[in-house]
Order: structure tokens, then C-alpha cells, then sequence
């Protein structure tokens, strides 16, 4: 189990003094560090190689109830991982990705659910990737670390599922390709999904989606300090590729109009009569931002990582064995369905969602969707927006309904 | 003057055989050749920087009146040449970026006007830029040339204008880059334009056109070929960063919807049983497409041209010194105005186009827009599609009616 801090509790083990609690925010799960799973169990991949061992890296929030009926599983996107919510023990500054999603009172309750981060299996967070050590070599993995896809990803998280005893799931949830990973979980594991939240995602990826993950692959293999994909070994990364990689990626994520607000063409530090300096060095505040942005990607990120992951969502196809056709692939699926799409999103626009939402009709599967009229790209399924929340806050209620989970707590006499 | 062969006449400098004339297609202006003319009046920049002197690669279809008053200039857009239309004598595959376009009895009437296609300054086609050998030094250019502005293209092509002893071009005509320098034109030489056609263009960059400019130099700058600009020196090219660039550029060109049907996700060469090869090499079509442009391009293109003109790209904004106010800026044309954009152009959407119709209305200029509805995205301005054509060759055929021209020539009784 995750050592998990509430702000009632505040552990010793907390980095933090004793006589200094943190300022935690109302609803925050608190300090958290993560735990690492390992799988000694060959893992069978779609590529038809086999892992020989593993290991996860998790975090949890809230409790496991006796039922062993509240779990719920968050799967994240490209560069995301299991800090899902709360403060990291090791990095006081270090919020969990979705932790405006994620706590005490919030839309993904943890007084009431036991909610699971994961990162995944290839990522450079702290579960099995490139970088870690190949048992056969006793040196990093690099190149050789076995592609996999979204259901290996399903299929090394189920052992996950096993190991906290936890037979089905009240919800698997994600954004973007961490709704790709919900739904694989509904269609090969429909017996252990009870709900399945899709948000900003897409049912396979469009040429222009593969064409970006493309560029930005080749940006980074093509970079000398790449050599193969065996850089550690050199005592070096590929930092000029992968900061174009992420530069690439992050235009994706925001939407046309987000950027002509957030930057528009300001000027970064004009000349001193306003004019530019007419070179390339940054004249826009927009191409400060991004190389940014790339740089800092560049000091934490894998590269081999970055490879695996955009090619795993470039497999991603469920309807690939069923002749195209997602309805077909979408047969097995018991659970219930939310799906939430935000319109300004041109990564995986609106009508990607809807696609899934009529398949699953298709099916007679119980479908809420929602279109969030909202200007921030495909980034926005990661922000605070009030009407979002409440849709995903809602139907996390009426889960709890159905499964008996109890009310959410009462704060200053308003439901929190 | 362009060696300029039409069909009629063959000229024996032609390098096919005499005997075997070439199969020219009807409305081909036919095989031509660039001249380069040279400028030896320093030319100051809009930089502050002089340029001590400059030569332009020219090609010229159809002749000058008398009165000198039917000439078209033609602007090109990013990776684009003087070579405009007709077959190269250099290469006979090499057909003219817009031969589409511009010919005897085609939208851009060679039989009644006389059209000039230029090479910009700072490009790498014959025009002087960083390739070209810096006076001083007796060495190429490289990061030594200056920074251009659109403006300065205008100031550079106002002076070939002269040479052919031009006072005023019944029309200045470009896409994209080349609309901007069209509208330029009509901006700051209002006297020497008749009529401006700005087609797929846009008043200025947003922060994401930008955006996309900056990552595709950072690919460039990045690659350690490119030694600061001065890889000339090094006889070496920086093409990984340049087939980077180019594949970027090359997505933002092309619009989702036509990438879904050119591409989809088409497999290149699946394995045995139609399977992926799990691996980082191509898979799908779209990567063998990309991958192909982009090492293609760096083949031919020069890397400090492409900062160069995505550089000037970024500076355009006529409103810049009119307190953001393009209808202040457009205050001083006169031309008449036409405008065309596409619906799927995402790059310089229709909505960039629709605020130069209306700035323009705004100071009372007579307008015509055109939105075509084509699936193409940007590209569409370089492509052979009948409304849009139609709308060009209406537009041309009343400014001959205009200035007495004469009418289009009857081929087989009808218009031709």
C-alpha cells in the first residue's frame, strides 16, 4: 500500500517538520509517496514477446472497503504517471496531475472510493521501461525493451487488480490515452469494469494524429545522441530531439484560440525602441513558452519512452480485428459508459468521442456523454472547469448509489 | 528576358531533340528557362542591415504590351521558385509550381498578359541568400545574410519591376506567403498595383502558425550539421533538422479530413499475416509519405533559407505599426481586391481572410472574396479545382476587359 497522508493525519514519515503541517489544500488526499509492485510472472505481449518480470509503480487514495467494491482505476496519458493526486513526499511542489479531479469531496470521491494510479508499464516514472535494467544484459534495457501496446498495458495492470484483491473495478477511468486504456479494459476485461470513463480520447488515431507522433519520433532518432536508442550507455540523451518532440506535441494540446489569447504575438523582450531584433533568437512570447517547455521535457523525460508510448498510441485500434467496424469491437463491453469530449479539442475532436458513443448505442450500452464547450484544446480534459467536473462529479455519485458507497461528507453543512 | 519556347514556335535552344518536339500539353506556355538579373544599388532592409547588392532569378511567360500595362508579378509561397509555369529546360519533369494556373487560355492568360515569376531574395533558387557568396568574405553568406521581411521582398521586387521598365502590374498575385507579399504590394507601392489577389493567405501568423515555425527551426538549429548556419563551410547540410521541418510544415499543409483519405491508417508493407512489425520504422503510409518529403526536401532546399522565410513569415503584420488596426494599415491601397480561401484550410483559415474583406470594406476598396469549399486544407491554393479557377479567371478576364486586353482566344469555337 501507498503511504497515505490525509490532512488529519499527518505521518512522521512526512519530508515535511513536525511543527510545520503542510498547508493542504480542503479536499487534497495529502503527502503521498508511491509503492513499486513487482510481477515476477512472464507477461505474454501483443508483439508475441514476453517480459519476463515487472514492476509497477502505484500510488493509492482512500480505502479499499471490505466489498472490496470502490476501486477505481485512473490510467494516464503520454507524459502523465501514477502521481495522480496529492503532494509528493519527495517533492512538496509536486501536485498529482489530476488532483483538481481526485480527493476527499471532489468529483472522484476518495472518502468514498479507493482510487488507483498507475504508471505504465515502458513509462520512466518508476514502473519497468527502457531505462531499466534487462535481467539478461544487466544493463538498460534501451532499444531492446519489448513495443507494446494499450491492451499489454490492460493486461500488466489486471495483475495489478489481482494483487490488491480487487476482482472488479466500480470505474476505470482516463483522459486522452488514458481513456484508450479505459476502454481496452471494457472490451477485454468486461466482467472487471463496472464503469468506464473515456474522456478526450479517441477510438483509434487519425493519419494527422500519427503523422505529428511520426515527426516527433524521427526528431528524436534522428538526433546523434540518440545512438540507437542506447544513450545510456553513452552517458547522454537526446535532449535537442526530444524538446522538438514535446514542442511538436504540446501545439497538439492546446487549441489555436487558447494560444492566440495565452500569447498571441506578444513580444518577448522587444528591442528598446519595441522593434524585434530580427534574428532567431526569441522574439514572440510564444516561442519562449514552447522552448520551454521542450527543454524542461528534455531533463525528466525518457526518449525511448516517448518512442514507445506515441507508437502505442498509434496501434491503438480496437476495431482493427472486427473489419473496422468499433461496434463489433465494442460487443464485449458490459460496464457503463461516460464519455466527455471539450469542442476546441483538434487532437481528438469531438466527433472522435461521439463515434464511440454511437457504437456503444449500437450495443444497447448504458452511454452519458458530454460535449464541454470549452477554449482550451485537448489539454482542457486536465483543467478546472466547473460544468466538466460536475458531469464526472455526478455520475461518480450515482455510482455510489448504485454500489452502496454513501453519501458525500458534509462540509460547513454544504455537500463538499 | 526568359527564353520563353511556346508550342508554335520551338526554339532550337531547346535541349530536346528538333525532331522530336516535346508532347506540350495545350495551355502550356512550354519549356522556359530563368534568367537572373542583377541590382548592384545597395538595398536597405527593414532591419537596419544594407544589402551591399542582389541578383533575382526571374522567368517570364507571355509578352509585354506596349503600353506595358499587362503585367502580372506572381509570389511564391515558402519552398517555391521564379518557376511559376511551363516545363524547365533544365529538367522536363520540372513543371512551374502554378502551371495550373498560369498559361496561354488558362486563369493567368499568357496570351494577354505578360506574367513574371521571381525567385524571393534570401531563397535558394537562383535568387542571392545565405548560399550565395558574401562579398566581403568571399564566402557563403550562411548566418552572415540578413533577416528579411516581406517588406523587403516587395522593396527588392519593386526595382525588377523597374528593370522591365513596369510602372504599374495590371495584378500582383500570390498564396499564402505570396498573398501576403501581394498585399504588401498594395500597401506600400499603392501607385504600382492595378489590382491585388491574395489567395490562402492571412493578415499576420498566429501564435500557433508561430509556433509551428519555431519548432521547425529548432529541429534545424538543433541538428549539429548545422554548425550556426555555417555548414557550408563544413560541406555538410543539416537534413535531419530540415526533413523535420519540412514534415511539420508538410502536416500543417494538408487538412485531417484529407490525410484521412489520402492515408487513413493504411499499413505500408504489414507483415505476413497483415500484422505491425512492432517497431519504430514505418508502419503506416502516412510515415512513409512524411518521411519521404522530408528527406526529399533536404535534398534541394537550403536549412537558413527556411529560417529565413518562416522568419519573415513570423515578423509579417502590416497593423503592427497602426495599433493593430488593418484597416488603418490598408488605408493607403488603391488596388482593387480579390480574395480567395479555402473552408478546410486550417492553417490560414478563412476567417484570416475574412478580416482583410473587411478591413478593406472598411476603407471602401472594391473587393471580391471567394470561399471554396475543398477538402484540401492549405494545399487547395495550388491545386486544379474548377470553382476556384473559375473565380480567378473571372477576376482576370474583367481586368482585360479593364484595360482593353482583348479577349480570351476561341479555341475549336469555344473559349478556350
Amino acid at each position: 500500500m501507498a503511504e497515505l497522508f490525509l490532512p488529519e493525519a499527518p505521518s512522521a514519515a512526512s519530508p515535511l517538520p513536525a511543527n510545520e503541517p503542510p498547508a493542504i489544500p480542503r479536499g487534497s488526499v495529502g503527502v503521498v509517496s508511491p509503492q513499486r509492485i513487482a510481477f515476477d510472472q512472464p507477461l505474454a505481449l501483443t508483439s508475441g514477446q514476453v517480459l519476463p518480470r515487472y514492476e509497477l509503480a502505484v500510488e493509492t487514495y482512500g480505502s479499499l472497503n471490505a466489498e472490496r467494491s470502490n476501486a477505481v482505476l485512473i490510467c494516464h496519458a503520454l507524459n502523465a504517471s501514477h502521481h495522480v493526486a496529492g503532494i509528493s513526499a519527495d517533492n512538496p511542489k509536486d501536485i498529482g496531475w489530476w488532483d483538481n479531479m481526485v480527493g476527499p469531496g471532489k468529483a472522484v470521491d476518495t472518502d468514498r472510493y479507493f482510487v488507483i494510479g498507475v504508471n505504465n508499464l515502458g513509462s520512466c516514472f518508476g514502473s519497468t521501461g527502457p531505462a531499466s535494467l534487462n535481467p539478461d544484459t544487466g544493463r538498460p534495457w534501451g532499444a531492446a525493451f519489448p513495443v507494446l501496446t494499450v491492451e499489454d498495458w490492460v493486461r500488466a495492470q489486471a495483475r495489478l487488480a489481482d494483487h490488491f484483491g480487487i476482482e472488479r473495478f466500480a470505474a476505470v477511468m482516463g483522459g486522452s490515452l488514458g481513456g484508450m486504456q479505459a476502454l481496452s479494459w471494457a472490451i477485454t476485461c468486461p466482467e472487471r469494469v463496472g464503469h468506464c470513463i473515456v474522456i478526450a480520447s479517441t477510438p483509434r488515431l487519425s493519419a494527422q494524429n500519427i503523422g505529428f507522433n511520426e515527426v516527433a519520433r524521427r526528431a528524436i532518432i534522428s538526433d546523434p545522441d540518440f545512438h540507437g536508442g542506447d544513450y545510456y550507455a553513452h552517458d547522454t540523451v537526446p535532449r535537442h530531439g526530444l524538446a522538438v518532440a514535446r514542442m511538436i506535441g504540446h501545439i497538439t494540446y492546446l487549441s489555436d484560440d487558447d494560444m492566440a489569447t495565452k500569447f498571441g504575438r506578444a513580444q518577448r523582450a522587444p528591442a528598446d525602441n519595441g522593434e524585434f531584433h530580427y534574428g532567431y533568437d526569441v522574439e514572440f512570447e510564444v516561442e519562449s513558452y514552447l522552448r520551454y517547455q521542450g527543454e524542461k521535457f528534455s531533463t525528466y523525460f525518457d526518449a525511448n519512452t516517448y518512442l514507445l508510448i506515441t507508437r502505442a498510441l498509434d496501434y491503438f485500434d480496437p476495431s482493427r480485428n472486427h473489419g473496422g467496424d468499433l461496434a463489433r469491437a465494442l460487443q464485449s463491453a458490459t460496464a457503463d459508459f461516460l464519455l466527455v469530449s471539450f469542442t476546441t479539442d483538434w487532437r481528438f475532436p469531438p466527433e472522435r468521442s461521439r463515434e464511440i458513443v454511437r457504437a456503444l448505442l449500437q450495443n444497447n450500452r448504458a452511454v452519458t456523454y458530454a460535449e464541454i464547450n470549452a477554449p482550451h484544446g485537448h489539454d482542457a480534459f486536465l483543467l478546472d472547469d466547473v460544468r466538466y467536473h460536475a458531469v464526472v462529479q455526478g455520475y461518480y455519485d450515482r455510482i455510489a448509489v448504485k454500489l452502496g458507497l454513501g453519501e458525500r461528507k458534509q462540509i460547513n453543512g454544504v455537500l463538499a
